[in-house]
């Protein structure tokens, strides 16, 4: 991870999780949905097709152990895995927990409403559901 | 394929360029971007989860394939790749060329504005495009 730096918008809108082979799984600071965005350690990556074979299979294969894991925990209803980055160029894939009843519904979330920051013990209890997962 | 049929929504919104591994490369009918679908042929698949690992596999590769295609073909400033189907269930993988003056940059592209029909010389003209990157 020589180089590399966390984009500062990542920095402030999301908050580690653990890191697991070289990629930071980030919980997004919006209490509404069960939302992580798995940010690889890599400078300079902006697209999938900018990172090395076996690090692009890591952060596939992260993101479907998430994917996995989040539709579990959260009960969820659809998922949503995504990397747009067009607001935020350093490469970070989303792996979102939808449900029918939440905020953004049927839509995309980004850009919908405004953020409801955790309370503090929330937060930590979904953290310790999210290491739970990445731990087994 | 047994049993697998294209969900009606995506049979009318996209058009099929060519399949691949099992996977029907489709070119979405909005000519404001370069925007493939990817739906695997196989019934009942709505997540990456649904996929047995060698199909999960082979979705993911044909991804990075097309989504390296389109940014050369489309010389896009960033590319999208994106498996939500809040709207549509059956499992399907947008690959997007996105330029920083298309109709929605920098918000993702779904519902934004009214698409656009193809005229007929441009969609055979990017068919031809990315069955050329395919067959490579």
């Amino acid at each position: 991870m020589s180089g590399f730096v966390l984009d500062a918008r990542l920095a402030a809108d999301t908050q580690s999780v653990m890191i697991v082979d070289n990629v930071d799984v980030r919980l997004a600071n919006d209490s509404r949905y069960w939302w992580l965005v798995l940010v690889p350690q890599i400078a300079g990556a902006e697209e999938w097709q900018d990172l090395a074979e076996a690090d692009r299979q890591r952060l596939f294969d992260l993101s479907m152990r998430c994917a996995e894991g989040l539709r579990t925990a959260a009960q969820a209803d659809k998922m949503n895995i995504a990397a747009l980055g067009n607001m935020v160029r350093q490469l970070h894939v989303h792996v979102i927990a939808r449900h029918m009843d939440d905020a953004a519904w049927p839509a995309p979330i980004w850009g919908v409403g405004e953020g409801i920051d955790y309370q503090p013990e929330d937060a930590r209890q979904r953290i310790m559901v999210i290491q739970g997962f990445l731990n087994q």
